[in-house]
């Protein structure tokens, strides 16, 4: 684990992406009228990418505990795509792009989780870092 | 969570697949002679995509807690593209597919973490489920 | 903690429920026409029930971990209280009662934590079990 | 979850209580003497508490990950009621009070938890926050 | 991991040790009289190791998550050794010994932790198993 | 829980270890030349090392959660025991011996969890603090 204790505390941000591919237009539809069996599935993988980030440190073995002062989910659908979005801030010694990758990828899979029962197409794909700002160089993907 | 009570067990398996796309060969060629500085990179992704694997139903709300009983972890390079594969099995009421997903997606997010130091262009691509077994339907995906 | 090694698994249910009481009807409002601003109330506090109840023997000594089948929470809206019920199921050696309730508690501070900004007179009362059935003895409260 | 970036940190403290109500004097006796057979009662509950204190950002999606700094957990027995009172400090951007509820209803759960076996009457009354100070309102409940 | 799902669940038992040292003789009488600050050192480490038994499969990446249906902890002591017995005891296809190990453990280092302010000489010694059956081949340690 | 509000963070360092015997020269080589069934056991076990290190707080009851801010394991082998030495550092209120304990153990039990079937005669020695800095006192055991 690399050693941050002679770091200074930065304000720190990460955005991470991932893209949920369902296979029908019904799954959309279900989605957004409220109609998956299993329950509302945006506020529930939302519910489920918020701990997702907090329990990065406890999966990963080199990533730092660190505090997660702020995190926001948000959901675009396009098609038959749904890209997930998750936005982590923190002021502290390192960066939170690992934590917005986990987050992204537990919602993901919560909602591949709670799609399963209707649509057996379900995949995920791009699990990436879309923007970090904070740390010793800034990065931006497209 | 559906109700699972009165279903019998059966011998499950799921194999769940990453892709892991390094940006450069130097990459590779640091996990193959164990020069990354964090350390083995296969080796301890495996320790975390185990972990992962335990811990499914701790993060997504309505996962079945299971048994896991057998799980094994592989790595194949092709090029710049490192493809993780993640199998579970498991004697019990509900699948593993998830767990196999999870699995997967734990992974590639260690590997990615472990690479970052050394190179800024990790992606992860199609965490996807390749082949499952003993429910109502078996699933096998390319 | 108690030895079950000997006991034969049965089929055992057990519902729980907690009373929230805010205190303002605007509060009620804003959960009905989903305007709290942390989210959709009832969703998000369903999927941290349901983790709740799965996390039981994480947090209380000597509880059994025990294959958690079957979970479900149900909301209902009398004046100025919200009464949660959590029914949980197993086919196991010992009962899911302090499953159920540990699952009321977390949905109860839920509501709770995510309706603190725009009400500060939110209290818990009475979380206790209403019915059990499956061990020697089964339990109707009214 | 709230984006707490820009705040600045203070001294905070939450006092939260539970209310466990036994069903027979015998049970209070009990627990004074040590004769509960799953063992001392006050002891193991204070540990469960601490733990549930530290872990309430694990189950609660919107909780901040913070720096549980000190706690102290007290019982006061009135008649067949024991009352559970949880102090939470740390200093820091938000405060402790949710944290002092959770331990709070682990506290009187895990009570509930022990005393089953002797006491099939057992209920929980009023989790609440009685007092906090360090944020924008301080509050002091009866 | 090792692949049990082929496995016949037999009843399976261990007792591991561990022994701790404290350094004078009045650590020992302040644990005896109740007067060790942070609380009572065998009940508050008995809870720990409880937790600990059943958490060994969310640290150890290789065991098998398993219904641990029973534990019992003990403490003996003479002259300046605490020695802390743990028993642990499944139905299930693979053994508990890691488990009742990491228990072992655990109730030391708890030990250590609470003692620490009386005792600056605190040692823990000789974490093994003692004993384990109902596998293929059954250990008895002196 | 020890009330850390008003202390000041100081750079604190703990190192501590634990002994790990075995009982075959064969194991030793078979560490050594990768062909443990399990795995890479200083890797994997130092994965899990790092994960016991980041837990300490979620397993003892009065231990203070804490930015773990490095940590670096390393082994010697002499004969037959192997020496563990984890060393844990942070800018914190309060110290990190008992952090830098737990992975020490935690380590030594996953090296006994991963040669068990290599080897029935591996047991753990003298888990210890070697050295601490940072707090009111520092420590220095040979």
């Amino acid at each position: 684990m690399v050693d941050i204790t002679q770091k200074q505390s930065t304000h720190r941000t990460a955005i991470a992406q991932a893209v949920v591919k369902v296979s029908r237009q019904e799954t959309i539809k279900a989605i957004q009228i409220g109609k998956v069996p299993k329950g509302d599935v945006f506020s529930m993988s939302k519910a489920a990418g918020f701990l997702g980030v907090k329990k990065t440190a406890d999966l990963l073995p080199d990533c730092h505990p660190l505090p997660v002062e702020h995190c926001a989910i948000d959901f675009t659908i396009d098609g038959l795509e749904i890209t997930v979005e998750v936005m982590v801030q923190t002021f502290y010694k390192t960066g939170v792009e690992v934590e917005a990758m986990h987050g992204a990828s537990v919602v993901a899979l919560n909602m591949y989780d709670m799609l399963k029962p209707i649509d057996k197409g379900v995949e995920i794909h791009h699990i990436k870092l879309l923007k970090k700002t904070g740390g010793k160089s800034d990065i931006h993907n497209g």
